[in-house]
């Protein structure tokens, strides 16, 4: 027996719609890259949106094309993200930090019909244009002026295609499973995979980030969302601010402490979403200014763990709230959050503190599972290791084109790669990937605990810990440290420094200090290329034994 | 182009079994019918609910099945309301409140195969028990000694069933458009009609309450649902508790002031939901006593307009924040609220004061229009009088059985029956209902501002306007007074009383002064009984003038 009620599609025109219906004059403000603070508001983004969808069409674009973004946030990237979306096409958000490879690569793979584009990226397009055949027209964010003035035959203005246009476009019309967004993810290992959204999942997601014990956004709030919009769809934020009637604010491409701590003061905001980065060069300035945010009340942090001294230093010098997020382009991206339940709320915040470490609890519509690789699931102890695997409701099914293959599990679960426990109070804490871990007598030891210690030593920039083949345990940890500039140090040192920190089994069988650790596009240690360095090498304790 | 998401149907069995897997331990705590205090939680609730399943199962319970239940808010409640639901049957709740016509009606319209019941309905149901020929069973929500005590041959008791199964059975596991709850609309014209809920739209309506401006429940909140579950879905609470791993307190069959006031304080309750009188007998028992609610921060009232007297003695002498909400059955049920925005908070309280005397805004998923009778869309300028349409995702497209017939317009949109108008900051106010509504001379009078504002007259306890038919104008109204024991009045006094607050053209034609006003079963004024004593009634202004 089916119920009664009413077809509504779940698309994602829909929340701007709403936003443009009820919250008309509410602010979308941007730091535009020519550098004045531009304001809009959310009727107007909706009706410079339509025009934009006119425009699309006008240029020959269909329901499923991609369409393809490469643009810091702004309000301008807004209007092209629904314009592309509301007619059923689908916004492929580029990230302008890949390499021109992997730019090229992803486009091709998308085949993309359109770029647009800040002026800032115009350069690598036009260099690697003829490694894009798909791609039929290139758009600029800009005036016609502006873009006259690049002297570049053939190129777009986007201001000049949105005054040509009506804003009368019908929008949605199609299924909810239609597809909406496409994001690749950042590919440590292989080629970047494309996760392709549907107007569906984008507008579940939506809804349940705006739950209290989610991002919780209000009608209230004036959100600064320097989390940019090719990263997994900046959060959410740019589907969930107009779903509530949020204030937006842009950063542009300034992300640097002096300049967000500037949007943070004049424009009274009051949340915000960022990587640890981006938080540790604000509080640098802080520091160094003694100037102290006035209306800021929580920053969501997500992306990488979140170093203690960001809570600590948010909590103890400025009063404002850190919650952790943990997700991946894969679920879209919100998976889990630390946010505190009653019992570690009414906690010291020492004690609170280590849960607010943790990537935190999933909300209803997620479904986590640890498993290990036996396919058993973990008990709940935060001491037993697993896979993590995800299923839910914004939480891919499968890549783009099939790459990679069937990625789910028996029971409809995604494995995400990444190694986490789960305490008895609920919250998970990532502590490896999978491929990183090292499997040592058949035990898994975690490679980014033992290299987050090792980086704490006082003589350490950085640290990273691979496994080495080992004949006897399989794998055994070595550990790399590039120290800070000026210092010396004896691998001594740092054993000692792990002394008890650690498992004895954990310890590391070899120390080197190393000029150098390479970093993938997202910041993050890149242990494929660690793996290559070393490959072949062998640890001291793998010598055969001297006579 | 499809999305490549998971296929996570959005069924409500998925609430509880994430409320049972991450707040397993968190309180559901029940004022028992036998008196004392009953505490269980989300993961006991959980178990118990599969067991229900499988009794009803083994009772030959189908999915499609209509079970009704005839219960007041308790633990066991929610246990059988999953238990049903969860395997794709239907949970009809039935109004304790209607009379025994009514309930037979509904019983055999919904063709209930089971009823499970508190112990105080089985009278009812016992008397009538011939004229309900597709009940099967009865089963008390009672242990067996208790059920034994009643007396009653082949009556089934609910904690027998459930000590009798296993709490292992397969919940969904079938579309999310499966119908999942019926409810019938309290009927002031014609015969109840049933809203056939699906899986899909109580999820997602779950999701629009979870949102910060909306109901914002948080795992931090303690909250007491006061509002029944046969009304309207306890707004909701009984999903969206167990979703965010809320602490839950349910009343039972008290909600009489002191009973209300020993539960917020004594279990902590944050936030409350319940229709205006219960907090009109709360705050009388507040003044009385000058007890003082402690924990308690936000109460959502529904169900009629909540007065003035009501919003200004919390704000100002208890410290709790009132949001008005309005629903219907027919909206799963929530419309509107009255949460302020930025701009309205930052009036004063008097400035602010009428805007949360208004129904308020939608949030994402509810879509409004106010349309006149040409259907053309009113101004949103806070005077135009529409009828108020609404359109969205847990909106109703059809009564069971095609009751009513064709009930959206071509549109999509279903006619709330409501005249309403909405002001610039998006504010709508019920106005009067459609068939209630005066017509007099081509334009609209409101029968409720009339009545509302005679009903304030020191003299009168309560007031009602109706239509009567007029020779020249249509209709004009008529106002009917029922005094304040031992009060005398003139007609010229309640005209007085309302001159210059109304419009000239909006006076009553008579005053009549009455012993007797109606009310419907949900305590509202009944109009229909009113206009059945009137018909042909004829106003003093209607007499042939006098030669």
């Amino acid at each position: 027996m089916q119920g009664l009620m009413q077809d509504w599609p779940l698309t994602v025109d829909r929340l701007l719609t709403h936003g443009a219906t009820w919250h008309a004059q509410r602010e979308v403000v941007t730091r535009s890259l020519e550098g004045p603070i531009v304001r809009t508001n959310w009727g107007e983004i909706h009706r410079r949106a339509k025009r934009v969808s006119n425009a699309l069409k006008r240029l020959g674009v269909q329901p499923g094309d991609r369409v393809a973004t490469l643009a810091w946030n702004s309000g301008r990237h807004i209007e092209v993200w629904y314009g592309i979306m509301g007619i059923g096409a689908v916004c492929h958000t580029l990230n302008p930090r890949l390499f021109a490879d992997q730019l090229c690569y992803i486009i091709n793979h998308a085949e993309d019909r359109i770029i647009i584009t800040d002026t800032t990226f115009l350069p690598i397009l036009l260099e690697n244009r003829a490694r894009m055949p798909s791609v039929e027209h290139i758009i600029v964010l800009a005036d016609a002026e502006r873009t006259a003035s690049l002297k570049t035959p053939g190129l777009l203005s986007s201001e000049s295609l949105i005054e040509a246009e009506s804003d009368d476009c019908v929008w949605g019309d199609f299924p909810e499973t239609q597809a909406c967004g496409l994001c690749y993810t950042s590919g440590t290992t292989g080629n970047p995979k494309g996760v392709l959204y549907s107007h569906r999942s984008n507008f579940l997601h939506t809804l349940l980030t705006l739950q209290t014990d989610v991002m919780g956004l209000s009608v209230n709030d004036t959100v600064l969302a320097v989390v940019p919009m090719f990263h997994a769809n900046a959060w959410g934020l740019t589907f969930s601010c107009p779903a509530v009637g949020a204030r937006l604010i842009m950063p542009g491409q300034k992300m640097d402490g002096p300049s967000i701590f500037e949007l943070l003061e004049t424009e009274r905001v009051t949340v915000s979403a960022a990587v640890p980065t981006v938080w540790q060069m604000l509080l640098a300035h802080l520091k160094t200014t003694g100037e102290r945010p006035t209306t800021l009340k929580r920053v969501i942090i997500g992306g990488s763990a979140v170093p203690e001294a960001i809570v600590r230093t948010f909590h103890e010098d400025y009063g404002v709230q850190v919650i952790q997020a943990w997700g991946m382009t894969e679920t879209s991206p919100l998976g889990t959050l630390s946010t505190p339940t009653p019992e570690i709320a009414a906690l010291p915040f020492e004690e609170r503190l280590p849960y607010l470490l943790k990537q935190g609890r999933p909300p209803v519509g997620v479904e986590l599972d640890l498993v290990d690789d036996a396919g058993v699931s973990a008990p709940r102890d935060g001491k037993a290791f697993g896979r993590l695997k995800v299923r839910g409701l914004a939480i891919v099914g499968s890549y783009f084109r099939g790459d990679g293959g069937e990625i789910l599990d028996a029971r409809g679960f995604f494995d995400t790669g990444d190694v986490a426990t789960i305490d008895p109070a609920g919250y998970m804490q990532i502590t490896d990937r999978v491929k990183d871990v090292i499997k040592s007598g058949g035990e898994w030891i975690s490679s980014i605990e033992i290299e987050n210690l090792a980086a704490s030593h006082p003589k350490a920039l950085m640290a990273a810990v691979i496994g080495v083949a080992h004949p006897k345990w399989d794998e055994r940890p070595l550990l790399l440290v590039k120290l800070r500039e000026g210092e010396t140090a004896e691998a001594d040192e740092f054993l000692a420094w792990l002394e008890g920190k650690i498992a004895r089994w954990w310890m590391p069988d070899e120390v080197l200090f190393v000029d150098d650790i390479p970093l993938g596009a997202t910041g993050k240690i890149d242990k494929k290329v660690i793996r290559a360095r070393f490959e072949g090498h062998v640890l001291p304790t793998a010598q055969p034994e001297k006579v």
